[in-house]
């Protein structure tokens, strides 16, 4: 299932790309041990594919939705019964695929919107605009990653340490990723970086996917357990720390994969600046501080039977909160795709 | 296997004892999945379990290493060939189990001085003088861990949440432990606690036996990942940290499993009283300051296949310290079976 296009088209990895009227994914829950690709060619396909994250990222979940929608209305279209309701039944299903991505809901919406606006019998000319509206999702996101990464890669010195929380790159995005985006920008601008991935228990994003797709980008990357962070600070080996986002708040509090907290004080207590790489739509108008955020638990057993081994005993107690909330006090700046803005480290330090 | 007297003579958990002329040790390979003993009868199945870390922990090491020395006196007795040399040969090669548990080499020297002084046939005697030598090394490590774990729990409040990291408990000593020996005596006084064990990548002994020893007894325990434990503090669940050493410097500084540090930063950013718990044993005259500590890099096997299941990609490189170094400024205090000892975070912070 290799293709012959993610390898001609670029070197970098590509999460998910539209070709021959299918939508390709890398497989990513097979990954490191296994590069394989799934070829949705049916709108289930891909809500399967989301539903057990084979593609996984906010922003690539937005980009398979968009593309499953376009499949939905190819798939009607095809049918004796060309309604457009039935393709709006379509995305509802799309959309409830994993409810809690912001990016999902966003890009159906999308979809949805032409839908309507073309309500009645499915034809050629929507089709057209729901595969457009599709590419036009993937090719932003790409544009964005690229802007983050110009932007972020101007805050990292000709030869760095850089240390990196969970996965934020190519298998994320449409595009080259945001912290990582960062990375890859910078590696193209001949920087010499050694990149350390920390593992990111309980699922392992960095262990298993941002050490994958930095060592096939030949980016120098080394992997460490997550409370190594630390002692790598205090020997000096890191020069800057480059995480992403799932939701900013008005007030610049940062709600991100559960340990960015711990890593964001680690980097405070050792002076070493603490960026923080999403697009402004990573803002939450509604939110105003961290506070307001609902923190998701996890179950336990992603800790305890991760590895399909179990690791502590039964009926053990577990607390696996996904997310953490990084106070702005701790960012030393926000590195979003229409610019760098200040964090409230920066504001203390007086460079501001 | 399971052992009557294990459950009759106490109630808490036995790492090790003697009886009816066998060394008993919990195999800890297995858990938490199965309790399990071994009954060693041949001084060769003690470096047996010592190799493959059926028995851990420096001092429950060093018990068993002088259980073996006795079992190879006997071995000998029984042979026609009786010379103590034959004794000292096997001392040698149980002393080699595993170099680098200092306790190891300090109970065993202890016996080699007992068959030296005897030096020629083996005999009843010596017999004796070994096996109540090896008595000796595991009451005083009893009595030692009760020490500390008393002047520990006059550290915990009345009702506290407690984080610890590693095994520091009863499968790791003779007697109750360190740091777990604190929280055990803090229970039986009727404090009420609530433990936090994080998990301790990559060998996982926060959840494979701290949890599991904790239930054990009794005792309200919650596994979290390692990267959790800053918005636990930031949560304010966490009145006080309590770890073990491997070795303190004489200046102060700590060498322990790694995360150590880490916890030790994140404790005086949120101002929650960091203690090191270790017999006085512990302090190395030799070692002026934790910069004079080579840390043992451990194989990167342990965090990319430590599951059974490859968590990374092939030759991916992996940084993996076995300890890292927590400077006696973040501190607050050392807990030894001599007493409490302050730390550098406690004369900075006046009260000294």
């Amino acid at each position: 299932m290799k293709s012959s296009v993610a390898r001609s088209k670029s070197e970098r990895v590509r999460a998910l790309w539209f070709e021959d009227e299918a939508l390709v994914m890398i497989d990513q829950t097979r990954l490191p041990l296994e590069l394989s690709y799934i070829h949705a060619r049916d709108y289930r396909a891909v809500i399967d594919a989301i539903k057990r994250l084979a593609v996984r990222g906010a922003p690539a979940i937005g980009i398979a939705g968009a593309y499953a929608a376009y499949l939905a209305a190819s798939e009607v279209m095809k049918s004796d019964s060309r309604h457009s309701f039935r393709v709006l039944t379509a995305l509802d299903e799309i959309e409830n695929a994993r409810p809690t991505a912001v990016n999902l809901a966003w890009a159906v919406n999308r979809q949805r919107e032409l839908v309507r606006a073309h309500f009645g019998d499915v034809d050629l000319s929507l089709l057209t605009y729901l595969r457009r509206e599709a590419d036009a999702i993937l090719s932003e996101d790409e544009a964005m990653c690229r802007q983050i990464g110009e932007f972020g890669a101007s805050l990292i010195g000709a030869s760095a340490g850089v240390i990196t929380h969970c996965n934020t790159g190519a298998l994320a995005t449409g595009g080259i990723g945001t912290a990582l985006g960062a990375i890859y920008i910078a590696h193209e601008q001949g920087k010499k970086l050694r990149v350390y991935a920390d593992e990111t228990r309980p699922l392992l994003q960095g262990a298993r996917l941002t050490a994958w797709e930095l060592t096939q980008a030949g980016i120098d990357v080394t992997l460490i357990i997550d409370s190594a962070a630390g002692m790598l600070l205090a020997q000096k080996k890191i020069d800057v720390a480059l995480v992403g986002a799932d939701r900013i708040a008005l007030n610049g509090d940062v709600i991100n994969k559960i340990g960015t907290y711990t890593l964001a004080t680690l980097c405070a207590a050792h002076d070493v600046p603490f960026y923080v790489c999403a697009p402004m739509s990573t803002y939450d108008p509604n939110m105003k501080s961290g506070a307001d955020c609902v923190i998701e638990e996890r179950s336990p057993l992603e800790i305890t039977e991760g590895f399909g081994k179990r690791t502590a005993p039964l009926h053990t107690p577990v607390y696996s909160p996904a997310f953490d909330i990084t106070p702005a006090r701790l960012v030393s700046a926000y590195v979003t795709d229409q610019g760098i803005r200040p964090g409230g480290r920066s504001c203390r330090e007086g460079s501001h």
